[in-house]
């Protein structure tokens, strides 16, 4: 579906420009939780904990509505030198609040909160492993983890019909030496001209699309050919989803 | 440049669909800060400070460079309803956090660091009064800011030559009952479908492009369409900036 | 009502040693305040918005009275230098705290809170520029924004009779090179030798006295030469502020 | 030395309406702070301990002269009803700041801050029981152990020369049942019409006047009168200070 | 009872290694508190006062029990150097939190939580002077205070039945040059092989035995024979106890 | 070496008195890490990893020693009902920091810090999953991670001589319904009488002793046949740790 020929950058890992990285999605992976996932894209694992709590936040209270909201953090030596842990310095950092705001936003676009009635779904997103593109793994796996947690909510009779409207998915693209890229791991997130995540619904359509420029700016047409990588790969999470899910085409 | 007719909606403010709001911008608005801008679009109103400290910060020291961020804060008041103080609360909110990153990303847009030397620029954005696009305009008015801040310190001859790459501006376009729109105030935007805020150079490149689905999704052409209107007006707040700074054609 | 000549200080502003600056007292300032006034004594302006809210806190329940209560914040480049954001560091500090307790103490005194019913009414002073004085002109002009919305809540008929007892107003008194002298800005306040700041009724009764020898001590004769000097600026400023609310005579 | 009869009010401690509260001064209390005092206003108990560091704060490096501070602290059970414990709640309240402050001002009133050299003293005042009246026996008090700690500095021939300028001292006055009071205790200090708290110099000048109106507000002839009895207990506290320290005449 | 003859040991103090301190126990220290105690451990000096607050925490709420909580504090002075007021750094520290859940666990073995009825009791300790065995002293003087809440609720027929069910002592015992020694002081704490802090009833048996090896490891016999000292320092503090509270044998 | 027949009691595992659950020690879990280990004790699993960062705290700084130390820290859903997060809650609760105190303090014991030089080495342990046990685990795992640190210093010459003194494990023991039982899981640790924890040398020396009665009281024989327990398993974890570790015997 790219537009151009992109024959000549050489990406760290060797990867063709619209190769993503190899993605599993372990679900079950911890026993508590109503919804529990481990997914990784290549080297970048995140474990994605769905908790379902009864009622609602306060300023939900008698609307006759769920709640669906992430928390995201990581732990202090997923990265290459050991980050300082956050619970210690005694406030959740500016990128932390950011990243678990746009898994929240996105995960509730996939859930008809009338439906869901009045409980609260919190999604876990802890880091165990980074490597670039945690933020599009943690929404790729916590809506797999959400789904098993309305699934628990459907089978403890809980709630009546799914809430569920529909699959979403993210993945990073990005400008690398000049050259349109799909999932950027760690080396080449770090020296990308521009960075920009995609969040996805499972019809391809767009819930988030946030792209920066790291060095100069970028035009509408290096946009559309980074679209055009996110929306091939998008499909591709779709139909790792469904089937982790086990879900009928 | 739009491309299809919209002749039917409505606008709250009865505005055409790609008309913005006004915008006003007042150099030196208080008498302390290196660069004092006050920026209006309609109703918003923010106050952008902008203040020069000799130094770095512990991370960039000895890297032979200076440094720009930005501050963001509202007053309480400055919204419909009394919002509790971020200093009483003891710390700054995600959607603080959030916006200042937002601000501090584009305004260091601007300015190439090397040429800076070591000198931090800080640009406080304050609100003063809020009727949407709150952080549109922040960049915008932070902008000049910024550009006094630059010609100060060239000024008193701390700089040998001028910073600025070029000036960067901010618009949030979006989708609001279907049609595509420009410049969002507070009615719209707590109603919109999709809202998307897109920051530029001068030149009409993009540094900065986020959109948020708030109900439902968008696709690529109504991706396309806002960011045909963001274009358009993103050269008349250049316009605005040049004029404001008596800038040379 | 000086009682001495005080012929020979030459006051950095050139002013008389019993000369106020100019004070303006400009009624709503921002558009969603109950009451919204920002006042200037000279070169400091503080915004003072004035906000109703329904209830009163935990320990006033069921005492069948309102609450007024004031915050105070400093726009970080309201000063010469830059000072860390409040919210930024996670706390107020001691003089904010210090400030604002005045504040609210000094505007309780001005109403009947068992005709004020169970409102509470929140007077948020931010200084947008600072030159001296910024806890006087608070009060001053805070009043003013309370007047305003004490009207609101018996033009919404939210309340039956006036609960406004008396204006208050407050002014800063010191001895600078040996003079007493009247409305300090920064360059006298920064050396004076005692500083005290006044808060009175319109009726020119004493509210509040704080006075601190910032350099040796001070006697009763120099206590009560500061007093005078209030006095006659405090009923000015009762001027001012019946004006600006075109109260009857 | 009050001007008028005054025969009529009832205080709950059947005193005088000019007779302070018995005042105790030990020192020596505990034995590891190079000043510490107990002093005691009636059931009003403080511990007062004045410690030594070498160095200043970071703002005073270089200047050549040390720094004299305060902290204060009340034990949760000292109250007639337990209150938090700041050090849980997170923060130091707004009264506590106010105090302290307060605390610290009024002693560097005592010192010579060029003759200490770079040591910095913090008084620690921490109120074992209150019954009213704490800061005015802290910064008394605290004054003693002060003078200990600078004795201690000169018998460790740390410092050449004595930095003590004078003694302070503090007592509380009001306005109790339209009646002018001396040394408020906890029942007057609550229902008390005025409260003012005023710190000398040990000959008799004003070092710190704060007065406020809880109810109503207080006129000229008023403050006067509690001026004067503020004066006539300062001097007995200066002669129980002086006899605490052993000091010649 | 120590079974080993342990001639050589010279402690710092002069004391034989099976002589504790003198302990004296102050009952109604200050007078606000339904229970206050001042407890001495040689020079440790610990205020204990129990504050009896009506409800439960939130947690508790419904199930017809009381409950008993301490917190701990240290004066910053009470020490030999200066050590930071926690309520000024803004949180406890780790070594506070760790003494104040002891001292809460070790209280609550000596109530029954059901006769206590809806009622808290919180048992503030604040090391007034450290010596070493600040948490045993406060443990054992605790317990007095505690009891004498205990009185207060059913003399003031609050409650219908004692809820005391025995008292708790503690004391420290360790291997000090070699040889287990009883109640460290300061000097022997810090340069103790092994430290050991426990809990006892006053029937001799264990609630909470918390040995630490600061150098090295202890084995089987060295742990009995500190255990032997602590049981026997135990019956005597036990003694100490009912004596102060006159208790009937 | 349990001395007496313990027939009777049925744990909730169906385990024996004296079994604990299967352990596992997985090196090399995560790639960054110097060491990297994931512990099992049956169902708990915790996340060991060991960071080296050359320096040392500034209290250490020029006493030529390095520094071992820990953190803790559990995922939220990692319990059977989520618990919040303490970075959200903006500290580490009284437990956490208790339980990485211990850790740390027993880590200490496995090292010389003279040999490790000028580096610290910061062991965080993260639960994933938790079952009882969690501080145990983490103290036996986190050894091994600490090895592979020390390890890895070694291999990079960055020392010269091994600082590793001696390997140190940990095991719960406990009174479960009256009997003493070995490594308690969850069901049990919440309904033991007594829980004690133990830490040892792989020579079987004590570390650590904490064991606190949760109902009622524990005599010395229940401690001893506690204490039998632990002994027993621990050189069963010794030398589950020393196959992980590849070391000869």
């Amino acid at each position: 579906m790219s537009k151009t020929p992109q024959p000549e950058v050489i990406r760290p890992s060797n990867r063709q420009h619209d190769e993503p990285r190899d993605v599993r999605l372990t679900r079950n992976y911890t026993r508590h939780a109503e919804g529990s996932v481990l997914v990784e894209f290549g080297d970048t694992k995140v474990l994605c904990n769905a908790s379902v709590e009864a009622g609602v936040p306060r300023w939900l209270r008698g609307k006759h509505q769920g709640w669906v909201t992430a928390e995201y953090g990581m732990l202090p030596r997923a990265t290459h030198t050991r980050g300082g842990r956050e619970a210690t310095r005694g406030k959740q950092g500016g990128r932390t609040l950011e990243i678990q705001r746009l898994i929240g936003r996105s995960l509730r676009a996939a859930v008809n909160l009338k439906k869901l009635g009045e409980f609260t779904i919190t999604v876990d997103c802890d880091v165990i492993q980074a490597d670039g593109g945690t933020r599009t793994a943690a929404i790729t796996g916590g809506c797999v983890a959400l789904v098993d947690a309305l699934r628990y909510l459907q089978r403890e009779k809980k709630i009546k019909s799914d809430p569920l409207k529909q699959l979403v998915n993210s993945m990073s693209v990005g400008i690398y030496k000049g050259v349109p890229v799909v999932d950027l791991d760690y080396p080449e997130d770090s020296s990308a001209d521009t960075d920009m995540n995609v969040v996805m619904t499972e019809g391809g359509d767009l819930i988030e699309v946030q792209g920066t420029a790291e060095a100069g700016a970028f035009n509408r047409t290096e946009l559309n050919a980074m679209l055009d990588l996110a929306e091939q790969a998008g499909s591709t999470l779709t139909r790792y989803q469904r089937e982790a899910l086990e879900m009928r085409d």
